[in-house]
């Protein structure tokens, strides 16, 4: 019963901080209607969440997370000309191009509900979803497993010709494009199952 | 209870496999001992497992990973020469150049097991470590963030040039070295908390 009332108070909070972030127009509008969904349920409530997005990272040196610096952030598609921009940004480093597919991070309050959401994203094509915790707190993953990481240049300089470059650019783009359509499925499915 | 005895006959079993595998020289040696440590406890087995690895990978159509075709696995570290050796098996398809930390899946006894050895793997440097179900059998999976994921040409003509090439090596390269470092911490602590 405690836990429950701690459930429900963490719940209050992490609606308040969406709420806020909705205000500061921080949350993609993709991955809303899904939030939307989830929270509707007394059984759940999102903490995070990206809907998946294009990133340009300059990091120092190999494995040094701490000191990359983000040169670019597209949650959508972008054309070369976008790319080409924010690369006049990138100075020092190993520069990156990243795709990532969308993740949510959900707090559950019982593992039958957990292990119901899993299963339906896992059919809606997000087969890299797991339970991040469950002991005292139950907390779940959403997220699907195609990305992109690859070096693209160096302090400033890129490594790549233009056709390469645009190779990478589409990829990135396919990356967001079918993580649209899994949010779609996933919004769908939640619609009838939850 | 007859869950606890479905646990023992299931371990039994991937014991079995496990044992098959050392005998077909297919499991690799640093994470053998890891494999051993783990399986020594009542409370757990691993059902399956890869030390890290750089794959060459051949897709037909992106995404489509049912016909992609392997063109080179390396459990190691690799020379550009052994790179440029794989790269003439290389024909249809956009060609990718991945770099893939250690992965160990591990069924549990117990809840309260399972979240002791993720937090082990958490404090070795295996930061994406999750569960991967708990309802009837308790998985878990041991992973890190590491990698490279990298298209590097197509039906079977590179699109980068040497330097770009020797530099993606050196990054595959180095997680794998990584990977070890984070093999042997994982060790020495289950060792010592196991």
């Amino acid at each position: 019963m405690a836990l429950e009332k701690e459930f429900y108070k963490s719940k209050e909070k992490a609606l308040e901080s969406l709420r806020m972030a909705k205000i500061y127009d921080k949350v993609d509008r993709k991955i809303l209607s899904i939030l939307n969904l989830i929270n509707k349920s007394v059984e759940f409530y999102t903490s995070s969440s990206c809907a998946g997005r294009i990133v340009l990272l300059e990091i120092p040196k190999i494995g040094d997370k701490k000191n990359a610096k983000f040169v670019g952030i597209w949650h959508r598609t972008i054309k070369p000309t976008e790319l080409k921009s924010a690369l006049k940004e990138a100075k020092t480093g190993l520069l990156w191009i990243i795709a990532q597919p969308p993740i949510i991070h959900i707090s559950v309050k019982t593992s039958s509900a957990a292990d119901k959401l899993v299963k339906i994203a896992n059919a809606s094509g997000f087969k890299n979803s797991s339970f991040k915790s469950f002991n005292k707190n139950i907390v779940i993953e959403i997220c699907s497993t195609e990305r992109l990481d690859a070096p693209i240049g160096k302090d400033g300089v890129l490594f790549c010709n233009k056709e390469y470059l645009n190779l990478l650019i589409n990829i990135a783009n396919e990356v967001i494009l079918k993580s649209n359509l899994k949010l779609k499925k996933f919004k769908s499915k939640l619609k009838k199952k939850l």
